[in-house]
């Protein structure tokens, strides 16, 4: 009996799956939220039944304490031997990290220091490690970063026309998110296509909350979305995209805002299509809006589809032709709206959907046998890249 | 005798020309720099000579007055009142002008009033045509702006996924640049096709030391990549385009610079091809140290390229397919080499340039036969189409 828990650690949130390995037989899952708030809870599920519990939790090492604790009550597993590795998501390997690594002391430590470059998400994701390495010190503990697949993107897609300096002496690069579910999804492909994956070219659409775009050449990511942060690529749930930095002095001129990081967050939480729509930050909500025949849904729900769009025109550019595009993630995988107005604004591009693929629960290729560029839709599984991983390293 | 200038005011500068209408002859030219500065200089060029004058000019309304009296001195005009038209390009035309218009006090005022849009712009365009308007009061004044041809765009495209309330109480949006350049161009590229411009989709490229690209569909624009100021876009000589906004909180706080106008200030003139190769904003300087096999200069010029790639793919996606692309300015008329590259890399979607049209002095068709989206290469006039504008509002 050997399990592996696979984690993903936000600054208030920890989320888990427990897999049995190596069958990859999801054994259990949960998510922790509210850490370190009032009124902390914790969920589990497990053989088709929730457990929700509420208690004080006050930071992650408890959080995964009462995590180890649960799985014990719920007899999901007898001891706490029986978990012989632990998967952690960190989303910023800066440029050190290419792949995924077993954690060592100086590994743990220098997940820590790469915090500048992802603030909220690193220190979680390094207090989740220690926490785990405390209290299973003989189980395997193995990084999955969120950034590594993107270690392939060539200097003219990672470097911004800034200053050198910045880059030499700051690290200021492109470096991506959502790497796991961009390998994920393109290897996926690659089994409904038939080919093998170094014998296509790609574009994967993670379209969540979050989202991102990748054009991955044999394999390997090429050029992605997002940026130095998330903030970057298309317009989210609640954040921008790329823009004018200019925009940001003006605003705080006009504003009275005196703290640019201010500017910044509202870049990140309160924009996207929550502001444009002035309704939500959730698409199924701005489409129930569009279909009411309310005027800012629709216009965010357009910026939304022609920002894709553009992405996709980029990405073929990029990669001179590709052979499909892929639909994953929260959006990607259950709007059939969506993807439906993405692809009718590229037929040109020989991209065609077959309606009656176009549904929910789609799994695989959509587009029609004639379309030069495939469309699949897959969803995509994040936790068992990382399960995999921790598998791979055990040996 | 009728006769015609057209002014483009720069904040230390003055360029004009001097039109015989309706011929649309030239009948001289020139350039005043350093205004406001020590040893400003005075060029006009006037049947095949250059006339050079230093003196301290120390504002627009004396360099103007200088202008007018260099005109007469070297015989180019009898009297002032020869001049019956003055052509004023205004960079910053905000969402009050979609169009070019008699100058009244009213119009002089909001040119002035726009001047936050185009801080060191605007107040230029103002000052040279106050002084036209005193010292030719019986002259027809007219306004072109570089935003007007823009105007077209859909919400789609000039809105930014920021709050409601900075586009409702702020006006940011994308206002786009180079319109007379982009619009100039797509008529002239429509002559060469044998089309109609309403029955042309076409992607016009104006890449300069600054440059923008834009996507018009049947003779309007309907995309553009400068945004709410010329930042924004492609890679350029000295600026960065658009970039993750992120990047800014996290440089002032490596950096300690404390204002974020500063950073702006480096991200518009000491980035780009400059920031990147460590040489030059030229791209001429690029070019060579790359054939020398400068590595820095390679990775700029891979870079400035892979940016314009990227903008055409985007623009493709915009407007689903287009007709022809056509490169103009200082880099798109005369750089073979930079044409050749980015061509080279998108022969997927059926472009394709005939080695021997892409050459120096290039003006037309320059695609192979079969080429699916047409390549032009068609040398920008601003001046004309400033000069032609003031000549249909002078009836």
């Amino acid at each position: 009996m050997s399990k592996t828990i696979a984690i993903n650690a936000g600054s208030s949130s920890l989320k888990w799956q427990l897999y049995q390995m190596p069958e990859e037989i999801v054994v259990a899952k949960g998510l922790i939220e509210r850490i370190g708030l009032p009124d902390s809870v914790s969920t589990v599920s497990f053989e088709g039944d929730k457990h929700v519990s509420h208690k004080d939790i006050h930071n992650h090492t408890e959080a995964v304490s009462i995590l180890m604790n649960d799985l014990e009550d719920l007899q999901i597993i007898k001891e706490f031997s029986e978990i012989t590795g632990t998967g952690h998501r960190v989303v910023a390997g800066g440029e050190l990290f290419n792949g995924s690594v077993l954690i060592t002391d100086e590994i743990a430590k220098q997940i820590e220091d790469l915090s500048d470059l992802a603030p909220l998400h690193n220190p979680a994701n390094a207090a989740g490690i220690h926490a785990f390495r405390a209290l299973l010190p003989h189980a395997t503990h193995v990084a999955v970063f969120d950034t590594a697949f993107h270690s392939t993107m060539p200097p003219v897609a990672f470097r911004y026309p800034v200053p050198n300096a910045y880059y030499d002496q700051y690290a200021v690069r492109k470096y991506g998110a959502h790497g796991t579910s961009h390998m994920y999804v393109s290897q996926k492909a690659a089994d409904y296509l038939g080919k093998a994956p170094e014998d296509l070219k790609l574009i994967t659409a993670h379209i969540g909350n979050g989202g991102s775009l990748t054009a991955i050449d044999g394999g390997k990511s090429v050029d992605t979305s997002m940026g130095f942060t998330p903030l970057a690529g298309v317009m989210m749930g609640t954040r921008t995209g790329e823009l004018d930095a200019s925009i940001i002095p003006y605003l705080m001129a006009k504003t009275g805002i005196s703290d640019v990081a201010e500017v910044i967050d509202i870049f990140n939480k309160k924009s996207g299509l929550a502001g444009i729509s002035d309704i939500s930050s959730d698409m199924r909500d701005i489409i129930a809006a569009r279909e009411a025949g309310d005027e800012k849904a629709t216009l965010a729900f357009d910026m939304f589809v022609n920002r894709i769009q553009k992405y996709i025109g980029q990405y073929l550019a990029v990669l001179n032709g590709a052979d499909a595009l892929i639909f994953t993630a929260g959006i990607g995988e259950n709007s059939g709206p969506v993807r439906q107005a993405i692809i009718d604004g590229l037929s040109w591009f020989g991209l065609d959907i077959d309606d009656s693929k176009n549904v929910v629960g789609a799994d695989g290729i959509i587009s029609t046998p004639d379309a030069k560029v495939k469309v699949l839709v897959i969803p995509t599984d994040e936790e068992l890249v990382i399960a995999r991983d921790v598998e791979k390293l055990k040996a």
